[in-house]
């Protein structure tokens, strides 16, 4: 196999916004397959704010990525040489592949998927760990009732259009938070929101006042900082919010609290994070789910799909300066 | 009936720490009871650090004092007399009623307690809203297993202190937080805690490390600030947070929002507010619980009586300087 390897590997641990220093861009020769192992040709690499966490070296619920290894990415692509029993050659699969073209893999994590049921993609997002994570946090932690007023922030990134489509679904009244008119047009439109708050078009807090009149019961939460404030102050009782993320922190050097969060006792609310690995022996009966609404119209998914492996620094930083709209993909 | 009442009524709203000019304390007539009325002279006031709250003028879980309005407390006493005819004259009694020395009453939320049990005063603690408060709070919300640890701040203080032994009768490993070394020698001598930390003497978060070796399954969380963000960053997998109070911030004019709120995700970790009043229909349940293991010697319960009436203004500010160890209890 005289194949020839690109990667990005972690040079650094940035502090703030990572910077092209913090990688290493190497060609590098293809390994020979082991016994038990795959090649996958990497055609999509899945792009998430999570990654900014993976490179800091503190505890989480995830090992960081260690200097001068290869950046953990989620990724889709297709076998194309195997030594392994369980795959085939031209297998679409998903798992994580780290950024780079080819990646060596004994298997572990490693899902077959059915390109047609869904473009590989779909499967880095709304039938991936996005959209998993969106089903789960909102229904098992944020427990929405029909009629209920349910709050997503970050609404247009990946994890936000499928968490407000599917208390749609679930007959809740959707406000969607995202920054910019297209997206907030995109999410009242063709995602079916019933508001859209945007948050650089003036106070996020008179806004929530306005569109959410008898308080906010579910609030998904996927950027932290002062949204995170403004719905706290809108909280109806016994409200449930939902800790995803928090990306308007992940660049930043002090993390700020909800100076709000008094309002979880003035209203007996709770707030839960959540992490989707947990979920993982429930992934078949929620994608089979996720996939029926697609399948009728009900949910839809969006990718942003973006070029060229080699950008991959740059393209990240489009997450945090909010320039995608829907699940961003890096196509490699 | 020719008796002058004495009354502290608010005179202004407060910016941070209450000053005397914030009272008025007015000598007034004792009005004329109407049918269905009792008067009730007031022995004893429980000083509770929610008072503040109540003097804000800012929508909570229960109406802001009114300026002009006799301040709110609860307080212990006797019917002096009584149009009313589920009360005699005699009666020894709890309810809400101010920081003045008789007190007029409809009756609602007036409650006859059996003096041959408690002394009065600890039926404004233990066996009263703190003790309630501690009790709901705990098992509720906290939800302790045995062999859980069980950190409580503010755990010299009234709600603390039955927080905290209730989590070790349920077979918890309990640690407290208290200011100075007094607190904490009583807290592990003649409560029985596990472990005390001294917030005064060092680093809570280095304390926590070794005194919390697997983490903290339980947070009863008294006092926000830096002691609740140096827990959440302590926290094992699953735990729970239970918002009480927030001590250190009553008297900010900027509450300090808990920075290591994200450990909530990384640790799948709820916190979540509680308000006592809400368990009004199990009061009875949990009073004689709490007076069974008061009974049995499991429980000890501390007050910390001050005198006099006029002293009110000063009295309270003793809870913010933490000068009271035990329930804090002004006798009229």
């Amino acid at each position: 196999m005289a194949l020839t390897n690109r990667a990005f590997r972690l040079a650094a641990r940035p502090v703030g916004q990572p910077k092209p220093s913090d990688w290493t861009f190497a060609e590098e020769p293809v390994p020979e397959l082991a016994d038990g192992q795959i090649l996958v040709e990497v055609r999509y690499l899945s792009l998430d704010p999570a990654m900014r966490g993976w490179m800091n070296d503190v505890p989480s619920y995830i090992r960081p990525v260690g200097i001068g290894e290869v950046m953990r990415a989620g990724g889709a692509g297709r076998v194309a040489a195997t030594r392994h029993p369980g795959f085939a050659i031209g297998d679409a699969v998903v798992g994580m592949f780290g950024v780079q073209a080819w990646a060596v893999s004994d298997g572990r994590g490693v899902t077959r998927v059915d390109e047609g049921l869904a473009p590989l993609p779909v499967y880095l997002g709304t039938l991936g760990m996005t959209g998993l994570t969106a089903y789960f946090g909102l229904l098992d932690i944020g427990r929405p009732e029909p009629g209920q007023t349910v709050v997503v922030s970050g609404a247009a990134g990946a994890v936000g259009m499928v968490a407000g489509q599917i208390a749609r679904i679930k007959g809740c009244r959707v406000v969607g938070i995202a920054g910019g008119p297209d997206k907030c047009a995109w999410l009242t439109g063709e995602l079916g929101f019933d508001a859209a708050i945007d948050y650089r078009a003036g106070s996020v807090k008179a806004a929530l006042r306005e569109r959410c009149p008898d308080g906010v019961h579910v609030y998904f939460d996927n950027v932290g900082g002062d949204i995170l404030d403004a719905v706290l102050a809108r909280l109806a009782r016994g409200a449930r919010v939902v800790i995803c993320g928090a990306i308007s922190q992940y660049n930043a050097e002090q993390v700020k609290g909800p100076s709000n969060y008094l309002s979880l006792l003035v209203n007996r609310a709770s707030m839960q994070g959540m992490v989707v690995f947990d979920y993982a022996d429930r992934y078949p009966e929620a994608i089979r789910e996720m996939a029926g609404w697609m399948a009728d119209g009900s949910l839809r998914s969006r990718e942003h799909v973006v070029r060229g492996l080699e950008t991959f620094p740059e393209r990240l930083g489009m997450l945090f300066r909010g320039e995608n709209i829907g699940k961003l993909v890096l196509e490699v």
